[in-house]
């Protein structure tokens, strides 16, 4: 492994964004399982570097990586310095066999983190950067991981920088609201023109009331299908299908044209909601158009008919799993330490009602992994359970930014939270464009200003003689004993 | 399980501990292993409860056990709640299988302390004490266990006390300093007499001279053994016998006579070091009835020979392992999580020189355990490692208590120190007794403060509507979301 970090200061991360170098890519050799001193087997860990911008003696930008290949997660978050998780991308224990119930064992939320506590110990001794500033950055799934590095017991090994944390929290062992997910989607398109909504809803109704009546060549006609739907079950998938349309466009939806998620065009709620409206006499003909343009724009375009369990797999995730073998590592993790229910009841949505809570998830885990969902694991041994903040994904984006080396008592004054109502899912992680809302553009600038005070004071802290984190120990607490 | 908790508030302590009640005895159904969903495994946890002094509403005192059975720790420490850790006493995972290379896989700290917090969320449930407080004490390994409960991520979970951590502390991968231990021991008769020390010294030189000269029939008679010592092996056994006597009688030097590792009179350093200077002229005939008093005293003086292998085992740890099955999962210990070195060298202690480091562990474990020892893993992975503290079992002993509900940031104002010079091993865990040191009941008097302001604490923060700790969520951070 070769001297190749990026690091800057924090101040010039607004620079860096709107010019992202291509990563040179590299594998660590990674251990399977650091809490069984048994077990010595390792695996390949990709980690992606990049250089162009590192200074001796300055931090080391970490973005811990996200449920997919890494290498879109670098290009979409703006960022420097990237790894993928175990189980994600090509970082996969066992080869193609990674994904046997068996096989999955190892895919835990613990050991992501002690892999990057891991993968940076020696990264940073190799590379002579021992006493470097550590700035961990995530969003989504790899924000969890970031927070659950400064959760845990890593805390003082790592400065870090999270956000984006989209848990539903339990209390008391209840999911808080499984309603509000899907209401923040239908509220991204009630936001643009309230119709869109009631459209939504009448072609779902409509649909619904064509197969009672057994007419299904019709639904396969209007969807543009290219096999047909048959049954009642084949119905529900569709509506699933049209259902992972909108929430998708809702999380991405930003004021340019990306490939995050799928390609899609600017403000895909507002151009999805124009084409409701403007088949508003038709209403399931609208929704087959408005969720079709999603898909056939994440397929560049050429698609001739719609191949919906291709295009969409069901799984523990209602707000969706991806597709591959990611969606089945993503899966397991809804089956195992990030469980909770999500719900429709086309009232507070636009969506036709289903329950999806601990009974569907269980009995969906049980024959397929030979899990069982248990809510109370994330209350006792979670990492991520005690942030009591929906950081809604759509609607309002919560940014949560907590402090540098140390957990300080928990408390509003200790967790600053910007507020960006014009976010979408890691729109501040992207690197800048014109096209950015102000908000978007002032919050950057208040998340560098958080950085570089995180950065200072740990430079003042080297300065003191003592290493405030980033696999140092901390300061020294109490005297240490007279040796005569 | 019935509501069975002794529970006091913290200003009762010194009462309670004048007055150990006998506790009752109950088995808890324990998760094998925690982190790993897909194994359904469990195993009895024996748990002692004491309810004579339970109220409504107040605190539980849990005492976090030790390597040994927990009822020796419960009348010997003087606490009200007592659970025996995996693998020790009678907690055994696999019966009388659970000590072999394979099914000691699952001893370690982290399940141990998830193990307490699955027990207590349980435990706090089936009773109605949700929102109890829940105080932590432990000493030695207890101290471990209690200490990893505030570090590691159940930091929100736990209020704790912990004290006596008598960790070794690694800086860049190196054992600080592996000769202070023995150091400390000789320090401690040398405080007594500086003549002892010199006394055991020459003992030692003697004993080694006669077996250079294959004189082992004068040392197996000097030292009164059932088996004769025939080669350099034997002798070297002996010696560390030998040492073991001491070393523990500078830990257990309690002010009187007590049945804790061994049943001993009382100061049993100045005891032995009389011995030491009662046959000055003979010092291998003072150090074999030195080391002797400790060995039968123990077994209530009568012993017509002494039998070395079985009252002492060589073992990873040169402080001790114990005996039976519980110095099988302490020797496991010391070649997974807890790697130190100990050295001694004749100069700054009064043991033959003897090296015990990296080398010599890892040629010890790995063919008995299949085990590599890792420094390094304690650094990156360790719960323990960011205490910079090296509390002294023998000279000084550092009393480290640490702050309620949450960790503060680390310096020395927010761990205060308590320093008790005529301190021995878990002397202040002890109940009281009339011969106690007056620093020792100062110290007493300055702990139960401490534990009456957290208690005070979080009897605010539960009247202010939120709750601090004890496996309640803690005070929101940051918003909750709109949701119209």
């Amino acid at each position: 492994m070769r001297q190749a970090i990026l690091a800057v200061l924090g101040l010039f991360i607004l620079t860096v964004w709107s010019q992202i170098p291509p990563p040179e890519t590299y594998y660590y050799e990674q251990k399977l399982d650091h809490f069984n001193p048994q077990d010595t087997r390792t695996f390949k860990e990709k980690y992606l570097v990049c250089s162009e911008y590192w200074k001796q003696g300055g931090p080391i930008f970490f973005y811990s990586g996200n449920e997919g290949e890494i290498e879109s997660f670098y290009y979409n978050t703006g960022f420097m310095f990237d790894i993928a998780p175990q189980y994600y991308g090509s970082s996969l224990p066992f080869g193609d066999d990674s994904f046997t119930p068996e096989n999955l064992r190892y895919l835990t939320i613990e050991l992501a983190v002690a892999d990057y506590a891991q993968f940076l110990t020696d990264w940073k001794s190799a590379n002579h950067a021992e006493k470097n500033a550590v700035v961990v950055f995530g969003g989504s799934y790899g924000g969890i991981l970031a927070a659950a590095c400064r959760i845990h017991k890593y805390k003082y090994k790592y400065n870090l920088y999270f956000q984006k944390i989209f848990i539903y929290i339990y209390i008391f062992s209840n999911i808080q609201n499984p309603l509000v997910f899907f209401n923040l989607v239908t509220n991204d398109y009630n936001e643009v023109n309230a119709q869109c909504p009631e459209i939504v809803r009448q072609g779902y109704a409509e649909m619904i009331s064509l197969a009672a009546g057994g007419q299904y060549n019709v639904i396969t006609d209007v969807f543009q299908l290219c096999s047909p739907v048959q049954n009642e079950y084949d119905v529900t998938y569709l509506q699933l299908w049209a259902r992972n349309a909108f929430l998708t466009m809702a999380m991405v939806d930003y004021p340019y044209s990306a490939n995050f998620m799928g390609s899609l065009p600017a403000w895909p709620v507002n151009v999805s909601c124009d084409i409701l409206l403007n088949y508003q006499g038709y209403p399931m003909q609208a929704l087959a158009n408005a969720a079709g343009m999603y898909y056939n724009a994440s397929a560049n375009n050429t698609l001739e008919c719609f191949n919906i369990t291709a295009e969409f797999i069901e799984c523990a995730d209602q707000t969706g799993c991806g597709l591959g073998n990611d969606a089945i590592a993503w899966d397991y993790q809804m089956c195992t330490e990030i469980v909770y229910g999500q719900d429709t009841n086309n009232v507070t949505d636009m969506f036709p009602p289903r329950i999806w809570e601990l009974q569907n998830l269980t009995e969906y885990c049980q024959p397929k992994y030979g899990v069982t969902p248990e809510p109370s694991w994330m209350q006792i041994h979670g990492t991520v359970c005690i942030f009591l903040i929906f950081c809604s994904l759509v609607y309002f984006i919560f940014v949560c930014v907590i402090g540098g080396g140390y957990l300080t008592p928990p408390g509003p004054d200790d967790m600053p939270t910007v507020i960006i109502p014009s976010g979408a899912h890691h729109l501040d992680l992207r690197e800048s464009n014109v096209a950015d809302p102000p908000d978007v553009t002032a919050a950057r600038a208040t998340e560098t200003q958080y950085i570089s005070s995180w950065l200072e004071e740990y430079q003042n802290s080297l300065a003191d003689g003592y290493v405030m984190s980033a696999f140092q120990p901390v300061r020294i607490w109490g005297r240490t004993v007279k040796q005569t």
